[in-house]
C-alpha cells in the first residue's frame, strides 16, 4: 500500500537561502514528504513571496505562530524543517518540539552546548525524532565505510585524518551586504561564536567520528582569522588524541585558494586504511596493510547499508542531493514508525541525531577553549 | 507568481523496471511535475500495484485507453513519460501526439528508421513537444562543452573518441528470466534489431554529437555478439568519417569486464582538446594546444547554460538524477511555454528532441548496413 | 665477481637528436655498458662534435667503417645502439650483425616488410643478439599485465583498446627545417611509408601484443593526414579482428591537441579487465568482473617480472627512462650468455626482439594495405 | 669540449642498504661521475664483496682511512658520497671535509642540532661543497613550484600543508634482525633520537620550506610510537606558525597502512593554491582563487628551472632517480665550478646544502622538545 506523504513544514529557506532550497529538494527527491507549509523569512513580504515560489500554500511569518497553528490543525505538518542561520536553531527547533512536531535541524546544533544539551534533553522527553543534516553521512560509501571499521576490517584505528577545504571566504565576501550567507556565517551574533569551525569544522569532526565510531579524548587546537576585519575564524587547525591511543588531524578552511568543498577522510589502522573524499563521492578507497589499493564502488561493495542509501546503478554517479535526500528518506522511516507506534526500521538509524549535534558542540567548545589557551590540550566532555 | 506543477503520466515502469523510477525522481527533482496518472504494466495487477507503490491516483491498464481518458480530462495530464521497452516507444508516443499530450519518451526513438521518421512528422504536425531523454546531455559541463566547440574555443574539430562501456551482460543474465533488465534489452522483438548498439552505442553517439554539433558523413563498423547464445549484438565498434574531414571512433560494449557505465567522451581540435566521463561528471578537461590542462568544475566556468543545468555550489558533486531532471526542467519549461502560446525560453533550448532520436536511428541503421557488409563504409542518411 | 661492462658503439644520435640520448642514459642506469665508440651524425665536423659532449672516446663518420673497425680490434664494441631515422635501420644493423656485433635497434624496425624479414633472417643466422627498443614492454607493470593475462586472470581475451595519443605535430613543425625531429619523422624518404602510423602506432600495436600475447588476425584501417602539405600519415585509426574472435581497436594521432604521449591499453576478458596509462606507470589497474577495481602498484604485486624490473621501493616511482634501461639491462645479461655460450637467463627473456619488428612491419603492412582499400579487411601475414 | 667526469668515492652503501644503490644509480644517470672508491662496509668482507658488485676500484674499510688515501693520491676521489646510518653522517663527513674532498650527504644532516652546526661551520671554513641530498627537491616540478611562490604567483602564503605517510613500518619489522633497514632507522644509537621524524619528517619540513621559502617561527607537535616494543618514533603531528602569519600542519607516519610513499604538499596564498604529490610527480596542481585548477606538466611550463632538471619530452615520466639524479648534476655542476674557481652556474643554485641541513635539525630539535613538553609551542631557532 502506498503510505502518506508525511508533511513537511520549513523555518528558514526564503529567497537568497543556499541551504533551504536544499533541504526542499532533498525532501522530495525520494517522494515521502511535501512541502505543505513555511515561515521561510521574517520578513512578511519576503516570507510571502518564498513561499509562493516555493509553492508552498500556508505561509507564516512567525515561527512560534506557525508552531502553534500547525499543532493545531488536523493536517498539520508532521516535521518542521529548520533551516535559519545558527543562532535560532535551538529555540525554534524548540518551540515545534514542545508542538509536538518532529524536527529536521541544519547543523551545528545550537550556538553553545549548553543550549545544545538542553535541547537534546527536550527532544529526548517529547519522543519527537530529532534528525540533524550531517549531509555527509547519506553518502552510501561513507555508511559503507563505517561498517568496514565496526566489522574490524580496519583493525585497531591508529591514525585518523580529516579535513574539509572551502575558498570561497579567502576575500571579505562578508562586506557590503551583497552576500547573505557570508554575512550571517561570518556575524557571531547569527552563526555563534565558531565560524568556519561552526560552519564546516564539525562537518569534518562528524564524518571522522560517524566511520570510526570514536571521539577523540582530547585535542589541541587553533583558530585563525586571515582576512583583515573578518568578526570570526575562517581557519581551525586540531590534534586529536583518541582514548585507544589512536592520532589524529583536523582541518579546515575557507581560505584555501582553489579548494571548492574538499571535504576529505582518511583512516589507518593495524589492518587497513581507507580514505574518501566528498568531490568524488561515487568511491570508497580501501587497502589492506600490503596489498593494493581497492576502489570501491557502490555496486562493488555489496553491502546492504551502500543499498539502502542508493538509487541508481553502478556507475551512475550519484551526488550532494542524494546524500541529503537519505537524511529526509531516514526520517521518514522513523517518523512513520514513530507515528504508528513501532520501532523504527534497523535500515534507517544512521540517521544523524541531536546527540550527534551535542557532540559536535562539545567539539566545537574543546577547540575554542584550547585555541584560547594557545593550544592546550583540552579534554573534550563526554567522549 | 507560483506556477502549476505540470501533471505526468508514464506508461511503463512497473516493479522491477530501472529507468521508470528513474523518470519519477528525474520529474519531480525540481518540482515542475506531479505525476497523477498510468499504464506502468500491461498486467492488470502489476499495473495496479506498481501505481500505489508510486503514489500514482489514476492508473490504467491499456495505454491507448489512457491516452483517451486522460485527454478526455480537464485535469487530464499535460505530458507522459514513456519508459517501456524500445518496441513500444513509437505506438504509445503516437497515441499520446493523437490525443494532443506532450511527450517524453527514453531513447532509443524506435526500433526502426521508417518508424522513428513518421514519429518525428508526426510530433511536428501536432506542435507538442517531444523530448527524448538522452541523459548524458543534461549534465552542465556536456552543454559547456558543447559551448566551447561551439564558440570556437577547440579550433576546427579533427579527432572524436567517444566510447561507452559497461560489464553488466558479460555473462548471459538474460536465461532464466530473473532479469527482466537483461531480458527485455537482449530480446530483438522487444529490444529492436540492434542490442548493446540501441541501448548505449546511441547515446555515444549522441553525446559526441551533441557536443561536437556534427554528424559524421559516413562509418565503417563492426556489431558482435560475444556472449554464446544471445541474439543480439553487445559490442560495436565503428570508425567515423565527418563531413570537415575529422575523423573518430565509437565503442560501445556490455562485455567490458570491470567498466560500471564507462561513458567517454574526448575530442580534439586544431586549438585545444576536451575530455569527458560520464562516471566523473563535475569535471569537464580541456587543454589548450601548448598549454596545461584545465580541470573546469560548474562553478569556474561561469558559463549560464551551465548555470541553468545547476542545483548546488562549487564542490557539491551532481550526479546523473540531476542531469537527467534538467531534462525534465527544460521539457517544463518548453510545455509551459507552448501551453501559454510562447516561445520557449532560450536556456530550454539544448533539451534533445525527436529529431535527435532520428539522428540515433539513422547511426543504428547505418551501423547495422555496415556491420552486415563486412564493414564497408556506409554513408549517414541526412547527415 | 663483478662482470665486464659491456662496450657499446652508437650509430645516429648526435646534438638535437632525442633518442640518442635516452639510449644513452638508458644504457648507462644499470651500469652494465659503457659507451666507447660512436658514429653519431653522417657529417664529419657534427659527429666528431657530438662524440666529445658524449665521452664517447673512438669517433667515426661511416657506420660501415665503424662496423669494420671494432670488429677488428680487441677491445671493439660487444654491441651497437642504432638510433637513426627510420631508413638506415636495416643497412646498419646488417652491416653490424655481419661484423658479428650484437644489435640494439630503435623502432620500426625497418621501412619495409621485406626488409624487416632479411633482417630477421640475417640475425638468426649469426646468433647474434638483435634487441628491439619497444620502451614501453620495460616498464615492469606491462610486463606484470602480460603475466596477468599469461595467467589467465583475465580468462578469454574478448576486447582490446589500445591508443597513442600525441600533439606535438598539430602543427607544421617540419616546415622551416629547425625542428630536426619534426623534419626526419615526417619525410617519407627518412621516415619509410607510415609516419605516426611507424613512430607511434606500432608502439601501441606493440604494446597490445606484448600484453596479451596475440596478433589480430585481420584489421580495418585508415590512414589520415590532417596538417596541410604533410606528406605522411599523422593520424591512424584502425578496428582489429583476433582469432579467438577477441575485437579490438587502436588509434593513433599525433595532433589530438593537448595530449601529450598517452600511450594508453585495455584489455577485458571474460574474468577481468586491466587498464594502463604510460603517462602513470606505477600503476596497473585490475578489475575483476563483478569486483572492486584494483590499483596494483610494483611492491604491491609481488611479481618476480615486475622485481626484475625495478629499483627502487613502493611509492617511489619510476618512468620512461627506467623502462628503456630495463631493456638495455635485459641485453646485457642476454649478450652476456651469448657471449658465454649459456642460454641467457630466464628472467631477461621479454625483450622485444627482431621478430616483434617483423610483427610491427606487418601491422605496418597490413593498415598501409586496408587504408589504400578503403577500409577492406586485411588478414594479417602471420599472426 | 668533453668535461673531465668527477672522481666519486662512497661511504655506507653496502649490500643490503637501499640508500648506497639509489646514490649510486644516480650518480651515474647524468654522466659527471664515475665512483672509484668506496668504504661500503665496515665489515672487511663485506665491504670487499659489496665494491666488487658495485665495480668500486678502491675498497677501504676504514672510511677515515679512506679519506686519508684518497686525499693524498693525484687520482683521488673529487667527491664522497655518504649514506651510512644517521650517527656517521657527520663524522665522516668531518673526515672527508677536513681532507679537502667535496661532500654529498645522505639526510637527516646529523643526530643533534649541535653537530650539525658544527659541521655547517667546517663546511663553510673548507670553501667544499656540501650537498645534502633531499632528493624530493630534485623534481622539476618541485622547482617550478619554488618560483610560482618566488615569483608571487599565489600571493601571500596563508596555509601550508605537508605531509610524508608510509605504511613500511606498521609492524615491528624489527625485530629478528633481517630487516636492515627497519632495524637501524629504528634504533636510537645509529638513528638518533627522531625516527619516522628523521627519517621523513625532515623531507617533510624541508619540501615545505623549499617551495615556500618560509620556515616556521613556531610550532606545536607531538611524537608518537604505535608499535608495540619500538625505541622511537613512528608517527609525528605538528602545528606550524609562520612569521607571516601563516599556518600550517605537518604529518608524518610510517604506520599509515595503504601508504607507499606519500610526500604531499599544499600551500595556498591569497591569490591561488598549488599541490604536489611525490608518487604523481609528473604534475603539479595550480589553481588560481576562482579559476579552474590547472594541471602543469614539465612541457607546458615553460620554466627555465624545469627544463634545466628534466631529461626526456612531456609523457615522458620522470620518476625518483631522475629527482635524485638532479641532485648530482647539480652538485658536478658547482664542484665543476668550485675546481675551476668559478661562481658555481646559477642554475645549479637549487641544491640543497648543509644549512638546509641545519634547518632540519633545527625543526626536530623543536618537535623533540614540544612533544616532551606535552605540545607547548616552541620557538624555531634561526627561522
Amino acid at each position: 500500500m502506498q503510505r502518506r506523504r508525511l508533511r513537511l513544514g520549513m523555518v528558514g529557506g526564503g529567497q537568497g537561502a543556499f541551504i533551504g532550497a536544499v533541504h526542499r529538494i532533498a525532501a522530495r527527491l525520494d517522494d515521502r514528504f511535501e512541502l505543505v507549509a513555511g515561515a521561510l523569512s521574517s520578513d512578511p513580504e519576503r516570507a510571502r513571496a518564498s513561499a509562493v515560489e516555493a509553492g508552498i500554500a500556508r505561509s507564516y511569518v512567525d515561527w512560534r505562530e506557525m508552531a502553534r497553528a500547525e499543532a493545531a490543525r488536523d493536517d498539520g505538518i508532521d516535521a518542521v524543517a529548520i533551516v535559519t542561520p545558527n543562532h535560532l536553531h535551538a529555540p525554534v527547533a524548540t518551540a515545534f518540539l514542545e508542538a509536538g512536531i518532529h524536527v529536521i535541524c541544519d547543523k551545528p546544533l545550537a550556538v553553545s552546548l549548553a543550549e545544545g544539551e538542553a535541547l537534546a534533553k527536550l527532544a529526548q522527553s517529547t519522543g519527537r525524532l530529532f534528525a540533524l543534516t550531517h549531509t555527509y553521512s547519506g553518502y552510501p560509501l561513507v555508511r559503507h565505510a563505517r561498517e568496514l571499521v565496526e566489522g574490524g576490517e580496519l583493525g585497531e584505528i591508529r591514525v585518523v585524518q580529516v579535513e574539509y577545504a572551502q575558498d570561497w571566504l579567502a576575500e571579505p565576501l562578508e562586506t557590503g551586504g551583497a552576500n547573505k550567507q557570508a554575512g550571517w556565517r561570518t556575524d557571531p551574533a547569527l552563526a555563534g561564536p565558531a565560524g568556519c569551525l561552526g560552519d564546516i569544522g564539525t562537518h569534518a569532526y562528524q564524518l571522522a567520528a560517524f566511520v570510526t565510531g570514536m571521539m577523540p579524548r582530547a585535542l589541541s587546537a587553533e583558530l585563525h582569522t586571515f582576512v583583515p576585519g573578518r568578526r570570526i575564524d575562517d581557519h581551525v587547525q586540531a590534534m586529536l588524541c583518541y582514548a585507544n591511543g589512536a592520532r589524529g588531524m583536523l582541518w579546515a578552511s575557507q581560505v584555501a585558494s582553489g579548494a571548492e568543498n574538499a571535504l576529505r577522510l582518511r583512516v589507518y589502522g593495524t589492518k587497513a586504511g581507507l580514505a574518501f573524499d566528498q568531490e568524488e563521492p561515487n568511491a570508497l578507497w580501501f587497502t589492506p596493510l600490503g596489498g593494493a589499493a581497492e576502489r570501491l564502488t557502490r555496486a562493488r561493495v555489496k553491502s546492504p547499508v551502500a543499498a539502502h542509501a542508493t538509487r541508481v546503478p553502478a556507475g551512475h554517479p550519484e551526488g550532494y542531493l542524494e546524500a541529503f535526500a537519505q537524511l529526509y528518506k531516514d526520517a521518514a522511516l522513523q517518523i512513520d514508525a514513530l507515528n504508528e507506534g513501532r520501532a523504527p526500521p534497523a535500515e534507517s538509524l544512521l540517521l544523524t541525531t541531536v546527540d550527534d549535534g551535542v557532540d559536535g558542540l562539545r567539539f566545537i567548545d574543546a577547540v575554542l577553549k584550547s585555541s584560547a589557551a594557545d593550544g592546550r590540550w583540552v579534554e573534550i566532555e563526554g567522549a
